[in-house]
């Protein structure tokens, strides 16, 4: 029995109604236990499913002895809430939205995603279902990095489709990011007497230079291209009005195709900031678009439309990292993700439902 | 009568140990009533000196009818402690030093300075002695600024010498001093698709390319070479680690020589910034080297040695914006101000006092 305090959970609501009921329980990374109860419970009765709590994270599975078996993910917490919730109904240009946090990011998919584990009572292909934490902040906190941790068997499968927005279009794979700290030196000293010292910024010239000039490579992976980047995503340097300052420091933020691991993006970056103090301070291997098997094929056949790259990160990567093909699939901008006009289109909603069903349905 | 607290000052003793008990009177910038109390209740009794209290500043002036009126000034209070108090004495090389807070700047000046005020009851000039608060901060606070505006009849004079630490050298006038902030401007976008937007950091590399090739005039003015200086003391920029930045501002500390003045080094900058935004966030004008009149021609031949330029700002620049030719001329090292292991060399204190007194006497 759910406690007093958890919300009831319909499943068999369109999953546009389950989307605003999720979006309706608060669910700001680290203050998950509420919905994954929530989850859990809505769940309980459903005998195909065996489920597996680890944390605020959960874990439903069929054991039909099917050869395959799909990973289909999500996550159910949001950045902060910033005055939009709770959700409303919008119509903008004779399109019908629901507005609000977590619209995109991404209650909707978690919505398609529930609908179908309660109805697909005998799917053609077993699936793990993964509903899961603190998506939104720290690597180290993430739930599905800890699930991959702690119970790589709960995410081993022959595919693996993380629910995340693409406009209910298929985006293979993602892009590695890289963030560096690149350090031009210097020597302090009082700026009337400047010849005494060493100007740390302006020995950092180079390193703008270098950034300014930069022409990211278009690469393509098995079938699609990725658009790779290289900017300064922060600068700092200084001590006080009147000192030459003896460090400047330029954040970089490096975002590189998956045909390159990330030790072959470290040792470009280091090339390009030759002469220069190159420290890593993040790093994540990006994930191949995941497209070339069977199964793969398969689903992009009942899904329609033609597969895109995803060129942020995702955990896509963490499925790619062991070895499972991933895409990224599911309702909303991601343009619009975290943005205070956060809203899904229905139209997207209803497109992931029905392509998802037709696929587990074997079509 | 002084109230209990404040500390009884021997204006007989030597300039040397007449420093150290200045300097063990905490008077860091805001807390100089107490230092200020205790000089004016030691110069109470010298019957030739009309004292005028003005917050924290004290004027001592002679009335003796002299064809000419020297301004003899420094300010008593200093920046904050740094574990450098209460001073001892060093030595070093075999030279004697006074080591702590405010040995250079400026106690030993201001030792000097009120040896001679309380002894020299009839100067071959008038003088006008003026010990100040708040150097050490905001130009809104200073002192002698105060005094400049509120009572300019007070600064009026011949020939003016501040005793802010040269070595014991005299130091002509001062390069002018101003801040700029130069902003590159740029448009937000999220880092995994950085074509969308513009990098405001990397907009920025022009500025940092102008400030690394700059070179800096020497200019000559009344016989004294200055050396000007174009430096970034500040750069900042960024959102967060993944957004491209819309904004890069480069803060900028330009020296100028004294012939230049404040509307010429701006004008002298918007070019060499052409294209992008500069504001100006402080600036005061140098002042040139005040030695042309007959006046500061005795001064140094009295003093001995070769004039040179003042590089840093200082007062200096109060007088000279009042028409009052000035120099800099105190014990200590430049670059020993401020600093934790700030020291005097004992001997220029007495070759100070030997220099003012030989003029002051006419010689």
């Amino acid at each position: 029995m759910p406690a007093p305090a958890t919300p009831v959970l319909d499943l068999s609501a369109s999953s546009v109604d389950l989307t605003r009921a999720l979006c309706d329980i608060p669910s700001v990374s680290g203050d998950e236990r509420t919905i994954t109860d929530a989850i859990e419970a809505a769940l309980a009765a459903s005998d195909h499913l065996e489920l597996t709590r680890d944390g605020d994270a959960l874990v439903a599975r069929t054991d039909l002895g099917r050869d395959r078996r799909a990973v289909i993910a999500g996550h159910v917490d949001t950045v902060p809430i910033n005055g939009n919730v709770p959700t409303r109904f919008e119509t903008i240009d004779g399109r019908e939205y629901l507005w609000g946090r977590g619209t995109v990011d991404m209650k909707s998919g978690v919505a398609v995603q529930l609908k179908l584990a309660a109805e697909l009572v005998a799917p053609a292909v077993d699936v793990t279902w993964i509903w899961y934490d603190h998506e939104e902040v720290g690597e180290e906190l993430n739930g599905l990095g800890r699930l991959a941790r702690e119970r790589p068997d709960l995410l081993r499968g022959d595919f693996a489709i993380l629910g995340e927005p693409t406009r209910a279009d298929v985006e293979g794979g993602c892009n590695g990011n890289m963030r560096v700290e690149v350090r031009a030196r210097g020597l302090r000293a009082h700026a009337a007497r400047a010849w005494v010292g060493r100007n740390a910024i302006h020995a950092a010239a180079p390193i703008l230079d270098a950034l300014a000039a930069y022409e990211p490579r278009e690469v393509e992976v098995d079938g699609l291209v990725y658009r790779e980047g290289l900017n300064a995503v922060g600068i700092s340097g200084g001590v006080a009005g009147n000192v030459i300052p003896d460090e400047c420091m330029v954040h970089v933020n490096h975002r590189f195709a998956p045909s390159r691991t990330g030790d072959e993006a470290e040792a470009h970056l280091r090339e390009v900031f030759a002469g220069f103090e190159v420290t890593v301070v993040d790093r994540a291997d990006g994930a191949r678009p995941g497209l070339t098997s069977d199964v793969a094929r398969e689903f992009v056949a009942a899904v329609g439309g033609d597969p895109r790259p995803k060129y942020g990160w995702t955990d896509v990567a963490r499925f790619s990292a062991l070895g499972v093909p991933a895409v990224n699939y599911g309702p909303g901008d991601p343009l619009k993700a975290h943005a205070d006009d956060e809203r899904v289109a229905l139209d997207e909603i209803v497109s992931c439902e029905r392509g998802l069903r037709a696929w587990l349905l074997g079509g």
